[in-house]
């Protein structure tokens, strides 16, 4: 693997040495794909990688806590480009959500602005106007209209958002094509590192870039669990292949993580496309739109393991394959339930070989199941054969509980459908965190 | 409140004295309620206070831990009784569920034979074979045919029964009127302290008893979530009035506490009704059935809430009401998801008044809602108004937050129905017991 290593972007403050080198493993593994598919990881990149991308941050006092307090930034490309978003299923939405949902109607922006430390939700009309006025003031200070820039929030809800210092910080902000790696760690909250990647893509004679950074966390759950993350590609695309691909790789990467079974108002994922790379428009069915697709999937699916693997409190990354399942639906919600189980999440946090609580997270999920089918592994070793218990090897289960990445895989011997997702353990710490999260 | 203290019936090992003091006050809140309706409750009461109720339990290894290793029992009319019984929604059922609900398809039972320790679940054609055994021990030692006997198994899932273990027990076993309290103990696991109680209640000239036990402490979460509990009354009841009973009482009840969002392929209510009280057969419709019903209600809403106050870890009791919604349903599914919340929890684990997060499991919840008419209150200080954040007396907030009971109030302003979910904070500690449950 050492040859791959220098194209493991990097990571900083990782919770742990163990945690860094072994979870890696996935997402090395992952890079040994990438390059077979002639995706190309850019090392060291970030959303700021594809040509045209401008960024920058600053601190104005929203976030008290951490040694890198950078809290307010900005994205914008030096032409306007197609754009989209998803965002929260929550009812409760927050105001720069709604403020993008509205300026994302006609599939065009030119430029984000975001801060941590205030979600802006919950707070009613006003934090609808104040999500307005920090677009209007982007926009003033990038020479753009209001309309072209979306916003983005993320941190304590119920607070208002101190105006004063968003239009200082907005006016004196300096952006340029190397502000990504600032940018990442401006969107931070209780993220101990920022999470960033770029790639490159051959499309036939043409080369694009797409670049992509994320924050998590809390409040990680599937149905566009993202909290913030943003994309950025210097490929000519159709705003109708945008969307598609956008909502593709959203499902298969950040719909599939889960931390504590808690979204937020504010989840976003927003992709801007300016078209710099000079390509033929990539459109629907085509060769190139297919290569696009991989290439935004493997960005996402970087972004989402690195969310999961930084859970607040996490020690582990845990990995859940559901196999043999009757559609992807249901291998999908079968995989993420068991993900997200509290009582599976502490069982691994402690490598307590209690297999019995992943079947008992199957069965409450609900999908098509019988139970006298059912093969249960702990990476390669099978613990449930047919439904029944098979002599445990505990010294062996328990070796690969205590690993930093640990793959459950199910086989419920149905069907052909297969799908994966990936959550944390569930720690002491992760209780500490959030039982002092605004105190 | 002094002179309701007698009443409140022993809880053994309560897990601190400030959790037992406090949270007691909506044990005892709720006494208040039923002398108010000549329900009163026995000082001391459990499963066998009703006429011609037995029970026993006994030691077979099967508990590792605590120092009350009671793990097997047994419960006995002295005649033939109408029985009915609600069970897992888990598509994992464990052998004694399928054999329960087989049994129960006449409407009749006289005995349960129970164990803790191991659930019996994931055992395949073995595990029912042994779940069959098993009664049919229990109705050769009682007398009985094999299905007046009902099963019931809790504890590690996977695990196959040491069935000479449980043949002796269940020979050597002795069973009285005296011995609920045993049973009590008998199905706890990491239970701090059993839950039991009995009431009385005068329908008309005639005066009838409904006692009962149950267990909880983890894979606690609305949807039959009682793990176990069982019900006994001396009253004549119908057959379709029991089975109606005992599904509105859990509904408002077990299905409305919530600990750690997983459902046990285990969870299983039942009732024995034997008659021996002498009143005439309550039918559906009469004043008596609704008065049957009120105490049931009570008696089960008691064991409920016992089980949320001694959640894994729990120091606290939480309970959500959710006022004005569109409908009762609506109501229980807001109330329940934001008593579920890992975030919710933890930050009330740690007196946190970042009531946002309460916001945010609402609208995640589902339920018709606009966010501009919510109202938010920690008992009765109003933390959001009509959407919007107001200013927080922060001193108060904690010194409500601080309490072993915390009562959270939610306004929708949409409707006029209404609902009550209990649950537990999140602590370091509940990590820490399911880290190591099997290991």
């Amino acid at each position: 693997m050492g040859s791959e290593k220098s194209r493991v972007p990097e990571l900083k403050k990782p919770r742990s040495a163990a945690l860094f080198d072994n979870s890696l493993c996935f997402v090395q593994f992952q890079y040994a794909i990438i390059s077979v598919m002639s995706i190309k990881v850019i090392p060291g990149g970030t959303i700021t990688s594809p040509q045209g991308f401008l960024a920058g941050a600053t601190y104005i006092g929203l976030k008290t806590k951490g040694d890198d307090p950078l809290d307010l930034g900005i994205l914008c490309s030096e032409v306007p480009c197609v754009a989209a978003g998803l965002f929260t299923t929550n009812k409760v939405k927050a105001a720069p959500v709604i403020l993008c949902q509205r300026n994302l109607r006609g599939n065009k922006a030119q430029a984000i602005v975001v801060n941590s430390g205030c979600a802006n939700a919950c707070t009613g009309r006003q934090g609808l106007a104040d999500a307005e006025h920090m677009a209007a003031l982007a926009a003033r200070s990038l020479g753009l209209q209001p309309q072209d820039v979306l916003v983005a929030s993320t941190g304590v809800i119920g607070k208002h958002l101190p105006m004063k210092q968003v239009s200082e910080g907005i006016q004196s902000m300096s952006i340029s094509s190397e502000g990504g790696h600032t940018l990442a760690s401006a969107i931070t909250t209780t993220d101990t590192f920022p999470k960033e990647i770029a790639v490159r893509v051959k499309l036939g004679r043409d080369e694009i870039t797409i670049g992509g950074i994320a924050k998590g966390a809390g409040m990680i759950h599937p149905n566009m669990a993202t909290l913030l993350c943003f994309l950025a590609t210097d490929a000519a695309v159709s705003p109708v292949l945008l969307k598609k691909a956008l909502k593709n790789a959203v499902d298969a990467s950040f719909n599939m993580i889960t931390i504590d079974g808690d979204t937020s108002p504010n989840d976003s994922a927003i992709i801007l496309a300016n078209g710099l790379a000079g390509n033929k428009v990539i459109r629907s069915g085509s060769t190139e739109a297919e290569e696009f697709q991989r290439a935004l999937n493997e960005v996402c699916l970087y972004l989402a393991k690195s969310i999961a693997q930084d859970g607040e409190g996490a020690t582990k990354l845990i990995q859940v394959t559901v196999e043999g399942a009757l559609n992807v639906e249901q291998a999908r919600i079968a995989a993420r339930t068991i993900a997200g189980s509290s009582l599976v999440k502490a069982a691994i946090h402690g490598s307590d070989p209690n297999w019995g609580r992943i079947i008992a997270a199957l069965g409450r999920s609900g999908v098509d199941m019988q139970e006298s089918k059912v093969d249960l592994y702990f990476d390669k070793l099978r613990v449930m054969g047919a439904g029944c218990p098979l002599p445990l090897d505990k010294k062996r289960a328990k070796s690969i509980l205590d690993r930093a990445g640990v793959p459950i895989r199910i086989c419920l011997n149905l069907g052909k459908a297969k799908a994966t997702a990936w959550g944390c353990d569930l720690s002491e710490e992760y209780v500490t965190i959030n039982s002092e999260y605004t105190t």
